[in-house]
């Protein structure tokens, strides 16, 4: 069974549904037969490279808020992070272009180290002194991930690498009715959105789980001239 | 859309069906939305490491025919691989357990470089003077992939290295019904059996691309408590 998750690095709920959902599955009976893969999705994706702000003066203007009370707003995230388990600052974090983070994530994809990149660049982002969009920061944490520190600078002077396969997730969210992350996908054929309890994912693996359907024969090894060998090494 | 394929390096008939898939594949209008996983399956799963013998003389013996007949068969296979582009040496190649190639392969997908590894084993296998069965030859071809030379023999050294991958991939085909290779499986909904012709693929792409179905949704963001973030930046 294939899970794809659709989040971004600036997104609260998509850093706390990760930690739910990786609790969901341990607790799923068939976990070594799910294999999980992260997709690409912006919440800002007019933003420019370098146009980095406070979060917490963000939703202060976003929202027409004090700052007192965006800060509030950012206090509710960091409880539900806290039952997590996970760290999260309220004061002092950025927000900016994640496009580029998006880039190296489909690179640390391609190396088999995406979940481990996107684990540290969400610790970095929420819960601690470092910004990820500063990209000394992401070659660091690459570096960390697993990554060669040549070939991601590589990625990062390249505007066009992996800049099609964040695009091509982008439209696949879009095309799925994803209008917001995080969103999980399970075997392309049930969708949950929300960072849910873990409990929930448990459920929705165990249903998707039971109610995988055969598949439908397009062609057969019998018909037209397609040829097999089978597990006795007999060749037709 | 992803499209899985299960295939053993000792057949034939999947060195065929890559090709024609591939050029099948080139001829799909959405072929950039296609991503292309290759899965594990052995011919002969209960043969020993080491237990190597001329294909040509196992072909007689399985089929009680003489080596001329057995000859004869590999010409019929060589005719749909030179039709292909491809290369195929009728004498002199050689059949063994294909575990330990599995289980590189895997380690090949961990870096992305799979499909490579494959053709070049392949290519070993059926059309060079060289035997994939022998673990200097595999690592020379894991390395000309992009693979690390020592991690690659580290790899080798270790029995229990991607072996559960290579069983779990051999439990899904059996689980899905595939007791051939090559097959091809569309968005887990739709199966291909065998070394069918190119435009069976683009037909069986165009039909799985248009029957997309819409997610069932088990679980959203309005209900319970799991929270997102949408494209305007905006956190529920």
């Amino acid at each position: 069974m294939r899970v794809e998750i659709w989040s971004d690095i600036a997104c609260p709920w998509c850093y706390v549904g990760k930690a739910r959902f990786e609790k969901g599955l341990e607790a799923f009976a068939h976990r070594s037969d799910v294999e999980v893969v992260h997709r690409s999705f912006e919440l800002d994706p007019g933003r420019a490279k370098g146009d980095v702000v406070p979060v917490v003066e963000l939703l202060a203007e976003k929202y027409g808020r004090t700052r007192e009370q965006a800060q509030a707003m950012e206090e509710t995230v960091a409880g539900n992070a806290h039952a997590e388990g996970l760290g999260y600052r309220v004061e002092g974090r950025d927000n900016g272009s994640t496009f580029d983070i998006h880039r190296v994530l489909h690179l640390a994809k391609a190396h088999g180290v995406q979940s481990e990149l996107l684990d540290l660049a969400y610790r970095a982002n929420f819960a601690e002194e470092t910004s990820v969009f500063d990209d000394e920061v992401l070659v660091g944490l690459a570096v960390r991930a697993g990554l060669d520190e040549a070939e991601t600078r590589a990625v990062l002077a390249d505007p066009a690498a992996y800049a099609e396969e964040v695009r091509a997730d982008e439209r696949e969210a879009a095309e799925l009715g994803a209008n917001g992350v995080p969103f999980f996908v399970l075997d392309r054929r049930y969708g949950i959105s929300g960072g849910q309890p873990a409990e929930v994912f448990t459920q929705a693996l165990e249903q998707a789980w039971k109610d995988r359907a055969p598949l439908t024969t397009l062609a057969s090894a019998d018909s037209a001239d397609g040829a097999t060998c089978d597990v006795d090494g007999n060749c037709a």
